[in-house]
């Protein structure tokens, strides 16, 4: 409830951008599909020679919207596309990115990662100068702001445009003059740079890159504006310096195992984690399992940190689709069973920790604890490599609302009663931090575990937020 | 090429069947879902009160096939349901099973998992008779040996008409008489009986039964015909005895690892060839990978046997569509990159020993060797866990030719050269049937690893089997 | 319900047929656009080049299922296309003509335009012997019986399979050996046989040839075989002589006006009977007005015949789609009122003659009175350029049962009464035969309008059929 | 080329609003069903309660969007609809109407039908002040004009914005507070308002209205703002007089023949177009026959006031579609083959007068001439029942340029001797505006026929007008 003061929609997403590539639009394709896990709801690609700008946009997974007919429907050598996490109802294609505008200036595509903290204000005094919105997407207050602008280069447009937003964001735009990326001041997403051959090309993480084969070169710096065109690549570091905040959750669940974030890999990361949770959180048992594929990396840490075997107790099923119809007979919702089942000879007669990357309403774990608890463990220890969530995110990281979030107002014994588990653990804020050792723990955003935002609410916002908090943090 | 003598389609396939429930179809559609990976081509559900029949079918997954509107037309408390692997261009949805007809003494619908070695003689033969076939689908030869056949019941039909086919089946039927089951003599194929309430489910593997909370009862005896009906199961088995031959490969590869085939714990037994290939193939190394997901029961198998650290140098990408779309300008096929990526530092630097749980055609498995390598590894020992593939399966796995098989005319040098990994080895054909310990050694068809069939040829084919070899099995 | 007796589907349909033309699909596919008249539920084609058959079918119009990519699909220098007219629910598909199969001797495709009347009896004969049927089409029987017939070529096996049905059928066959196209001895329904340059044309009517600008050559005659190939046209009488039948009603109603039916143009035909029907039933008016399209060329006649003007005081909507959804709270149905609307001016305190070919229910007429009364008319006077319809069609038109035909349980006064007209009258039995010149009126099926079935039936039905007459013909 | 300095989409089209109607999507549906006659390409409703709206929109015909599904999603008892005549190739479904937007204000949807002349300066001026346009359509700039209004009231806010577009407009609003309907001060697209029961409707043509069962009240007035609400009918007229300029292209072709336009029944004036052309340019012939059906009703009147016999001498397909594959061997274009045909027995050695409505680029006549040259007919005499076309519409009809206008740069002789015929006529100007009595001559705009246009342009575009002319008007 108190997110909607500050967003219409949660934008946990991916970008991709090249410039220079006969098949930029191809290569844009490949990108969206290594970047799938960062957003499933829908993806879109809008493709450029310079002159003329062609959009494909579909609701779904990259692999089912771009057909081979809809990727020769957009030539040209520089491209950017989007996947999409929220979903909205009925209308998502219209909220579906990148967004594509013709104003005053030319034509303008925008592909946003992040989420934004006062949009609904700039929206307000948009719509008071007459302005009329297509969709209900934060990301479209920016295009606005920069058609507004009376700025002389694009670039400058886009610094008086941001200047005014608050919030998180990386963000791609595509236009006449060539491919531009953006990383907010406190660089809360990942955005990285690199090369294939001639080309250069933007996305919010490596793993993108090692699917085409280019070669990594940096990161994009947080406040780094980067204008790609026939000259190379131009660097502008027009905002006003503020602390560093990057997502410490990327690390903990959001980004791919095999991507590199913030300076270092995510499987090392969580696999510390998991022998971090061992020293901090031991228990006498037969058996680690993983909830699989979240709590993976972390289990093995914490078997190796613990000399317990490593074991397959629940198995994942590799089709499950968007839509899945349950039996109206039924007393148990199927949720978890039609993605997990178990493995009774594991599990039977025996002392089992699970290990998941985290925990955010309980239901799902609980659901997992009797799972296993009926294929005949005897113990069951649940050990979560983070630690207790405590507030909503606004950066950008789809997490629900306080009240939903069980350890906003349970104690770790109410929380392992609910779940049913023999006993439960999460990982210190210590322990996390000690385990993310690429960046120094002050540069790290830890909002969703602390409370603690390091981006300023606007004022007018900020009471109404602690008006439905339920508890200080 | 040898192949087609013998079948139009290799039907690696899932069957499902339920009697007496109000939700039959829904359950049905429950249980295709849970054995997904026995075949992702299409899916078909036929419905049925005793009287009227309906009948679904689709291209692609079960999840994308049914939806809530096409559930509501498969009224009815009995229902079979089919997944079909193979795929023969445009007509496939003629080819999806279960197929259903309407013959002199009414409807028979027919789900089969399994595959034909006479189908196209009796076709023939059928054929002279004036008989017309609407697919080109083995499965079909029943119905049409059915239709022809006098014998009074329904299960004097079938046991006439099964009579005269060869080879390899597990059958569903679906009458105005009730459901229907059928294992040959040989028992390649796996079914299973289960009860969920009042009601009684046959199913290909246990995994469908844990979804649906159905119980397990017993496997449907080789050779044995189960007629479900409102006097409950009764059993038949009016087959000449011959010896068994259960399929060892559904162990190695092709079940599900929570499920329970042949009287054992899949996810087991593969973790014992993991041991058992520790024990027989050991190397000196850093980290022992898998390739997920089909090695990776073995790989912790062949960890815990040996010592040596589990870890996760290969990520696998769970957005894999049907489709992909490469770029032109490649030079190297994107096939095994989109399914998986490295993870560097996992590898790099490293003695890195990679499982697998079989090397048919070794493409993709130079593939992976090459990526691993790129990745930085310093050694890279390929251990399969299973023996040398050397002919082809003609019992509904759909294996490809002697030729392309490559253990088939070429040593474990050649192939290790080919791979380009610095060692190879197999399991050894003893450690494998050590290791499914449930049913003695000479009751599997080891077939695909020895070239000796179980289940005898017809004579005209056999003559022309051995022409087309290109060495004595 | 007394039609059900014979036939599972009335089959009102077109027919195309074309041989050694390299565009043989799309000249189907015009000629079947210019056949649409004759079925508009669905269309198929089936197209070869002598060796491969290739198949495409759709539900709904030729111009919406056939498309550029389906055609592409459809090589071959020879084909035979299908227009289909009736509709049984979902599986329609499956009904849509031409069937093709494999059998013994080949690939057989069938496209009928008729229908038989003891196709139950031999279906039970044929499934007796072990026959699989895939739809519930008639002409599924005419396949069987080739299937099993053991004559020599496909002219003896089609003749001996022909010789055992009853019925009325204009048939083409496409096979390995060419196109072949059979009328029934009766000569019900029309089939023409053109010339397009160097290749053959066969065809329902002429306004397919005159679309592809083809030349007519002749009918083909009652009882008569043509078999099309690389020899050129053969043609075979092996059927027993019967006496014409020429179906009256394709004059009357459906064949095109612009097309040559049994000798004669049908619009030239209509015309002539509006002047016989103002000859046989005058009324003094104000206004002579056609219900469009069907009453127009008998209204010209009649306008011309009786000397009053004549007008259009109907419009109808060129828009008119297959589904229309209506309002709830509306009292009347609004059949008539989306196809036609009135002209007010035109109809205000006239005294209005309006002309329609044939009255099958009157409720549509009733409808168009009521309309007309509506819209202002002082006086109005129905004439139908017909006489009453006593009894079905069996013979391939889709008229309804006897209890829903009017005319076979009431008075012309009761009629007039039921549709609320000033006065009704309709043409005689002589004034239709004197108008259709081109043949002997013994020639001439006029079943429909005298209850007079002059193809015999099987005696087994023939009782069955007096069983649920209402009164005796 | 000219009529691209003035807009960006030609807009022929309808519309139809509804207020205070339980089933106002649904009443709005038959109403776009009646007008499908005005456009083609696509149609949209946008209904709403005065709090939530409710869009759906489709390319293609009203029958074939809008199922009962999707008019479920349309509850509320307010509706507005239109019927789009222009395509734009990929991107069509972005300029279907209703436009539908939030601003500050709240929600508007717009249907316009006409077309404005200075759309692409305001765009330009809009777009330097910041505003960003969702479509191509002029309409949309309507939209912007009322957003950045500081009008108090809706009606303000509209007139304010009204007052600076030119052109042609006939225009509905729905919004919070009700339903709105403008009429441009000059009047030229019809606007006419009926009553259904307590539900006040608003429609393009009066057989919007027969259809629904709505009584006709009366013609918006030029420059006439009415808003209806649960207050009734509250009529505004803000607007500058100006003089009246009826498009006559409405009564030669546009609208429906049932419908009552500007006055007077469209079918009644086109018949006395008929009469009158028989006065003015008399040939002796045989037969008079139409173009079905644009020159039906004016036929019929020539037939009459010449006394020669009218006959069908082309017959109409009914099915043509939207799409069409042609042979690739064909030598002429099917363009109107496959429309129509000719009856032989009705042309074959006569003189025949032939009559159409319009003749534009004269290729459509030439192929209609050779027809029926093909078919017999001895002398041909094209008759026309309107003046010839010198000069584009800017005002919403779709006619091509002056180059494309065959008459605007040929002699009647020039144009006979193009379309091949004996001889051809024109009616006069004053015979056109004798046959529409209702309005005094000086109220139409006949710009078509004699270039005069009587709204101003804006002086920029006037001389870039006059630089393309090729000959002066």
């Amino acid at each position: 409830m108190v997110k909607e003061l500050f967003d219409k929609l949660h934008e946990e997403c991916a970008v991709f951008g090249i410039y220079g590539n006969s098949e930029a639009a191809k290569m844009t394709y490949l990108g969206l599909y290594a970047l799938q896990h960062r957003g499933q709801e829908g993806s879109g690609i809008v493709s450029s020679d310079g002159a003329k700008f062609h959009t494909e946009k579909g609701i779904g997974l990259v692999a089912d919207i771009f057909t081979q007919d809809r990727l020769k429907k957009l030539p040209g050598s520089m491209a950017i596309g989007h996947n999409r996490y929220s979903t909205f109802g009925e209308n998502t294609l219209k909220n579906v990115q990148p967004l594509i505008v013709n104003y005053a200036r030319g034509t303008l595509a925008l592909a946003h990662n992040g989420n934004l903290t006062n949009a609904n204000m700039l929206r307000d005094e948009l719509e008071a100068y007459g302005a009329i919105f297509q969709s209900s997407s934060d990301s479209e207050v920016i295009i606005h702001l920069i058609a507004h602008s009376k700025g002389d280069s694009l670039v400058d447009r886009i610094t008086e445009a941001l200047g005014r937003v608050r919030g998180a964001y990386s963000l791609l735009f595509l236009s006449e003059e060539g491919l531009i990326g953006v990383r907010d001041s406190y660089g809360v997403r990942p955005l990285v740079l690199g090369k294939l051959k001639e080309s250069y090309v933007l996305a919010s993480e490596t793993s993108a890159f090692d699917l085409i084969e280019a070669e990594y070169i940096r990161e994009i710096a947080p406040g780094e504006i980067v204008v790609i065109n026939e000259k190379g690549v131009t660097s502008y570091t027009p905002f006003q310096k503020t602390p560093h905040a990057f997502c410490i959750f990327e690390h903990v669940y959001f980004a791919k195992p095999d991507s590199f974030i913030f300076g270092e890999n995510v499987y090392a990361v969580r696999k510390r984690l998991g022998v971090e949770l061992a020293r901090e959180a031991p228990v006498e048992a037969d058996v680690v399992i993983p909830v699989p594929d979240s709590g993976t990396s972390a289990a093995l840490g914490y078997a190796s940190g613990s000399g317990i075997p490593y074991e397959y107790g629940l198995i994942r099923n590799h089709y499950v689709g968007r839509t899945f119809i349950e039996p109206e007979q039924t007393i148990r919702h199927f949720g978890v069973k039609i993605k997990l089942n178990t493995v009774k000879e594991v599990l039977k007669g025996k002392r089992v920790i699970v290990i998941d990357d985290s925990l955010v309403r309980g239901t799902t774990s609980m659901k997992i604890v009797k799972m296993i608890r009926a294929a005949g463990a005897k113990e069951i220890h649940m050990r979560i490599s983070s630690p207790m969530i405590l507030s909503p995110c606004f950066y950008g990281i789809n997490t629900p609302t306080k009240e939903e979030l069980i350890a906003s107002n349970h104690t770790v014994e109410d929380i392992r009663k609910f779940i049913t588990a023999d006993s439960l653990a999460y990982l210190s804020m210590d322990g996390l931090l000690r385990s993310a050792k690429s960046a120094d723990p002050k540069e790290f955003c830890t909002a969703c575990f602390t409370g603690t935002y390091p981006i300023p609410f606007p004022d007018r916002y900020r009471d109404q937020l602690f008006l439905f908090e339920t508890k200080p943090n």
